[in-house]
């Protein structure tokens, strides 16, 4: 069976979606839909699908699934409308910034026995997967401490901060994510601190960009979140899994492995300073993963869901900074 | 100028602590006392010195200073006596596991203007000491984020437990002290989350054995601490500072180098598994700055007040965590 | 311009160009020739390209170059073909294993002003370009000392062996090749040792499987090669260079970056298990690089001639192996 | 059991001798003797022995064994001249630079039943130690093939290289030792090539700088060398056994195990920048191997012989470079 592909939006994550499905041997790219329409003809044109209005992707008899690369605050609307007109939907995180209007969303797609994937492309990272495999094969024993250490290599201009939902929405979201993922066991309780050291007119405008989480489950389990929304060295990602009997960790990734020695020391050229080139095989296999959940009729995750449950530790974390306390989550 | 020394408790700290005076060039070990002989009688027979009575040593014209490596419940009274018969006083931490009582121990140093330095000695581990440097000399901007981590091989016997005052007083105080070294700014917000694990016979003792703390300053700068009773894998003791340039990390020491490479990879060999071994150098540096502090008449560090500042950290830790909070620090 | 493509040669180094092409934004695939028709259907129909015969791509008006992957005994005859042909032509190494061969294939290609390169594709691997980047750009000064250890997952079959030429031109050849473009400057002696360790097979063929090689320039500068046939921790490929400022080397690359620790140990994956999975990118980048050659009508590297030179190298290599004495090469 | 010392040689290497000796539980530092009064008299302040003459240790009955710390040219003679007197002998590498003089003295230690170490201190190394011990323990299989890179941080004055003998006899000679302590069998052939890259004035005083040899055993087993005398990145000590079935490594020591990351990248400190400080323990652990050899009665280790055969290595190494062949060692 191939799985034929609508595209719902072109901008920069759409590119890369667009060569996922064009590139795997079980998909096929049959249109693309942006507001903008020179940046639908380049999709289009170099990979040879259709150009059509989100409408008539909706109506479509020749299309089996949709990706979902437009503005956040579209999400939730075209992924009740794509759910009801029975197509598979991937869709970018988040499903929506507000808890209210994602619950709505997801009972729709419950309703319509929707199939929806949330882009939490990190779980498909090979390196963070074969961290998952080392827990799943019990080479650490029993989860106990899970550390994640996330940092971008510059902040995001102060518009797009506005419009993000705040740091923990935004950026810890992937984070949350990835402790549920590793963890085992759901959170049950966040403890947060949060500053503005890096760029002040992030804390005009509401938000901060160095933040510090703790998550802890229902017996004792604990995750560690350290975010900045600098890092000189490039894009920091890292995760460590302490266990009973023992401990897994990912390191850094970077485009050239190699040194050079000197007077001055032995020196490793700095990190990806790009999530889309830290990322590259994460994206195709998420992609790939939601191909296959499809032709199989397997289910699909992480889903909608998982896009709820780490919206509620953002909310969770950000009160717990607005309030001095620990925040129960349910 | 030669520091005659008398050396307060002839146990496996105390041991350490002889060797080092007694190699030190400045420094010379005098006489010893310990409530049992045969201890006391091993170090003089090593190290040729006298066997003396704590009152002997107290009177003698020919001691300048002594290192209490006595039980913790006799740091504070020791402290206090030789303060006042004009001793400098090296005290292995705590000063004592509470709050009032080393706050009336450290008036009585003040009052008698005794020297007292307090035996956090990872502050002279020549790594984190590297890592201090490399922050004074500004490789890293100014400092953001701390991460410490920290755990012991094994947890120690209940007994032990049930006397050390709790994990917060007792292992992550180290962790405290090291935070206030790196981060140039005091804490004054606490929050922490702590479970048991590893053991269950330390939770029926009151205690527990996996913690994770963030503490923040009134700047916005924060340290996460992650603690451990248990790694399989030895004695876990790195720290990372990210700072608004760039970041300085210390890994971990292990006693042989080597890495054996075969069909299940590559592999290092384990930690240290004693904190003797990892800390040896740090051992002979603490004491050799006391020395010279001492030779020349300088201030002290770390001294009772920074004993008493830890203390502080981790009795506002236990209270986070009995009352699931973030607790202010004065 | 878009180069047109044949490929000569539907095997496993075969599809491994047919991707690499079809990938390419510059480069169209329109033929593929096989003695083996099903080779040959599963890369027309992967790719979507025409089956045709060497006779039928030769003659092709609408092809600008082949990529030939058919048995080393034919690859002197189809370049000597094909650049008559006026096609311009890549081939994978070996041109040939006799030296006498080799020059007279090669007077062929520059008579006909052919454009020919070679597949030492290792030039093209990120991460020893980035060595030669850094190299180039005087980070460790005057190239001094180079060492290449080039170990393999498993000998190859006997009958491979047999029609391998020999160690020195099958495996170290690309060691050879990769010596001569980081030293700078062309190696003038050569002296080796050769030992059958792994398979006594080997050595009944006549062949050698593990061998040791230094060369030597004019300057004195010197490479030094160790290989094996065998490495049970994979595909062991690391290469440092020693200069007169500074060191700079490249690590091995290994398909996921963890760690596990516990009693045993920090053990990290095994290295790739194959060239293929090794060199994915240098064998895309090469291509891309004969293709942007073609289009700039700029000079093709590695060249025949480069060829040519590991092919002296080798030939010497085994000399000295032979006659036990330090062999010069012209 | 105490073994009571006299020190031949109050230099530089004498002061680490002789802090060694007196660390010792089981050894006592009685006399030492130098030509020059006031270096003797430094030790004697520093560790409360006697200053005597040479003829005054050769025939005291309170000194048991010696550490020859003199200049080379005196080491033969002495050696004899205390084996006689009954004394075990430490010798400093080398027991002499011509190999007759060396077989000479070597037959009378054998005459007299004298005991004599030679100071190849770096198989007294923890971290090679460790290495060894995984080779005896089978971690590996076969030994196949090693690689030594021994660098020195800087190339020593001409006046030096003038007495030494050549960079093979100097240098390299512990690298020989080296090798065939991990070999585990006897080299029968060597091959060498050498250069003057770094110092002219080396090339004039008629030795080189920059050397890489191959050493051969009969079943085929290979040690590669590799030698500079400057490496800006401090003392550079580095081996790997290859073997079949797998690799051990130790990888080189630095005196602060800290990494500093940013926008150039990660960079960790140069690697000690002396040889005593990079083999301080290596120092401490061959003299106590040496005592606990004579209180055992056991055997030496390594032994005049084991310095002969390291000397033949470096005359053959010398002459497969003068004569451009494979030179058999008997």
């Amino acid at each position: 069976m191939t799985v034929r592909f609508g595209l719902l939006g072109a901008g920069r994550i759409g590119k890369v979606h667009a060569k996922a499905v064009s590139g795997d041997a079980n998909a096929k790219l049959v249109a693309v839909a942006d507001a903008f329409p020179a940046a639908a003809e380049a999709i289009s044109a170099a990979y040879g699908c259709e150009v059509r209005t989100i409408e008539a992707i909706e109506a479509a008899k020749d299309i089996d699934a949709v990706v979902i690369c437009t503005p956040t605050d579209t999400h939730a609307d075209l992924i009740e409308r794509f759910s009801r007109a029975g197509k598979a939907v991937f869709c970018e995180k988040p499903v929506d910034l507000d808890l209210a209007r994602v619950k709505a969303c997801i009972k729709v797609v419950d309703e319509t026995k929707g199939k929806l994937m949330v882009g939490f492309n990190r779980r498909f990272d090979p390196h963070f997967m074969a961290v998952k495999k080392a827990i799943d094969e019990g080479r650490i024993g029993t989860v106990e401490m899970v550390t994640i250490t996330s940092r971008d290599p510059g902040a995001p201009p102060v518009d797009y901060i506005k419009r993000s939902g705040g740091i923990f929405r935004d950026m810890t979201i992937h984070d949350f994510d990835m402790a549920r993922f590793l963890l085992g066991e759901e959170p049950v309780a966040v403890t947060a601190t949060a500053a503005v050291l890096v760029d002040k007119a992030i804390g005009e405008a509401g938000d901060y960009d160095s933040v510090s989480v703790i998550l802890q489950t229902a017996s004792g389990k604990q995750a560690i979140i350290s975010n900045s929304r600098r890092a000189t060295y490039g894009y920091d990602q890292r995760i460590e899994i302490h266990g009973s009997k023992g401990m897994v960790s990912a390191e850094n990734q970077r485009p050239f492995s190699i040194e050079v020695a000197n007077g001055d020391g032995y020196t490793r050229p700095p990190l990806h300073d790009f999530f889309m080139t830290r990322y590259t095989e994460a994206y195709a296999n998420e992609i790939a993963s939601f191909i296959a959940a499809i032709e199989k009729g397997a289910a699909i995750t992480p889903s909608g869901k998982d896009g709820l449950a780490a919206l509620k530790l953002a909310d969770a974390a950000l009160q717990s900074v607005k309030e001095g306390r620990l925040v129960k989550v349910d």
